[in-house]
């Protein structure tokens, strides 16, 4: 094993240079107040015995890492199935890159592990974190707050700016100043289902997200917005509760079929519940869009393009969503050292609410 | 955005607790020295302002974090689409999970990024690295040993214990004294290749995998040793470069169909490989295993399950490997603190070498 042991100290670089601790300390750290001939003497030490600062010492003085961390609220093995996520780390790291910025994702098996995570973001490793897939009863957020580790979260948090009331609060004291990006759920769900209507379709239903999570909630809403401005549409048994995953999505319409043999229309959470649908409608031999019409949401990217037939969605850019989150992050640490810079800040607390757009293909 | 700002520090638990700094720290860290009552009273204080001790300022002192990084020595891209690196990382999650240690993914966009890497592991964030991935020419190797970070490779490194000159040798002093976990790549190839000319097929060519990575090389020789013992076998037109993708699968295949139309075999580096070969050999009108027989390597799930026909393939245990890795590390990591333990430690140096097994289904 490559081992620790013999890595050149700051004793060792002190010795050979010929001056004290501090002095090599200040040289090594770029700090002012040593006469060049010493620390000339102090640059040559430590290239000769290949000296490493410790940045844990060294950070106490700069406060500065040069790394993000990224959490996802989700156990890794959904993290890796879901392209979802891939996509958004895409964008992340691809902008914290271009800033030298170390990506340090925060990998865990689940809920039990988040005390840890918090423990590593407390810890001083990171400059700032993103955090996306928070679910409502999570106490991430809480412990994060307690970290004191500036953050921005991807997708509206369960407690709210919006004038709404979670399911559910944080742990512990929290303000409500948060900074998040997300896409507009709400209306992105209202102009697919307005589409299914506009078809001719009157037994429209939904097949919904995890609902401890607010984008599913959103486009709960969105789908009911438009169901109550059309008379005689909503009928509760055309809403069943699902979970964003492939499997889900058959499950919830195997119960659908059961509960509303006549419905004519699907819109559905996004396009992983979508996959799931039209895998058991093609079982039950209903023709996708003649019998059947179904609609997706994310414009996820082969899937919606290889189901069968192609799928009708909602467009949200999950990779620029996390490139936004990587850059808001950035300039507020930036912001927090070079105050000059206040006309690029971002605001001190609200979303970034990116739009959607419907993309038609067959499905719809 | 939340700001660091609030968070109590330890001058605040000093003077809540009528002590000295140097007192919170003790107690802090779990050091001894300090009268109970005393102690008692610091804990009030820390509970009460709700103080997380900076772990960077702790870590100086007990000199650990209770985190291991992830390095995969590909691009972010490559982490997300290639199955392999998911299993791994599972392996690797559930082990670190069980000690309650973090796991720490370090994500680049490509090997430019790997002097930040190197800084971020000698930064003192981290107790150890899990490495794999690598490519000969890759700096990787060498900055990480300056870095002095007790480390354990996936896959035998390119600079070796076994004799064998590499191509390449790591940028700076090295001791050869590196802790591997390997499966036996050259042994699994010998028993692909063997199984193919048992059927009595007389044209088997090869697909390699990316001949910067040791692992392709081993395969590539185990494919030669079967070849040399039958007469007239060998070939060297037989023996196409490709990369471990799927794309890279399909580009080989076609240059091996134009340059042997014969070919009645082929021994894919890994089943990626295999996919793409499949495809091709399928829209050339072959039919496979009666025309051509194909071999995989890796027993990828679901992938070698669900290829047409399913994939007869040189299965290890990838899962495996990863948790082998991390519970090496974490050996050596307890080892470092408690020399009693001597009996239960790793080799300082030197390979693990997982078995592998051939797996018949329907395409050999």
């Amino acid at each position: 094993m490559t081992e620790a042991a013999s890595r050149p100290t700051l004793e060792a670089v002190a010795a050979r240079a010929g001056v004290s601790r501090a002095t090599v300390s200040r040289v090594v750290n770029g700090g002012d107040g040593v006469r060049e001939p010493v620390a000339e003497r102090v640059r040559q030490a430590v290239a000769e015995l290949g000296y490493v600062p410790n940045q844990a010492a060294r950070s106490l003085v700069t406060r500065r890492h040069d790394a993000v961390a990224v959490v996802i609220a989700e156990p890794e093995t959904r993290v890796f199935a879901d392209p979802f996520f891939a996509l958004q780390l895409r964008g992340i790291s691809k902008e914290l890159t271009a800033h030298d910025n170390q990506l340090v994702l925060l990998l865990t098996e689940g809920r039990d592990d988040h005390a840890r995570v918090a423990r590593y973001l407390a810890g001083g490793h990171v400059d700032g974190a993103l955090v996306f897939s928070l679910h409502l009863d999570d106490p991430l957020p809480g412990l994060i707050h307690d970290a004191g580790v500036p953050t921005v979260f991807g997708g509206r948090p369960g407690w709210g700016d919006d004038g709404r009331t979670a399911d559910a609060t944080p742990s512990s004291g929290h303000d409500p100043g948060v900074v998040y990006v997300d896409c507009d759920n709400r209306g992105g769900a209202r102009a697919a289902v307005r589409h299914l209507v506009d078809l001719g379709r009157t037994r429209v239903a939904h097949l919904t997200g995890a609902l401890d999570q607010t984008s599913a909630v959103d486009r709960l809403d969105g789908y009911r917005d438009v169901m109550a401005e059309v008379p005689g549409a909503s009928d509760p048994r055309l809403v069943v509760e699902s979970d964003f995953t492939p499997g889900g999505g058959e499950r919830a319409m195997r119960e659908l079929l059961g509960r509303c043999p006549d419905v004519d229309a699907v819109f559905a959470a996004n396009d992983l519940t979508a996959l799931g649908a039209l895998r058991v409608l093609r079982a039950s031999g209903r023709r996708v869009p003649e019998d059947v019409a179904v609609i997706g949401f994310d414009d996820m990217l082969p899937v919606a393009m290889e189901t069968d037939p192609p799928l009708t969605t909602v467009r949200q850019d999950i990779e620029e969503m996390g490139r936004l989150m990587a850059r808001l992050l950035l300039r507020g640490l930036a912001g927090g050292r070079d105050r000059t810079a206040a006309a690029e800040q971002p605001p001190a607390a609200g979303g970034v609410i990116l739009p959607t757009t419907l993309i038609r293909r067959a499905s719809a």
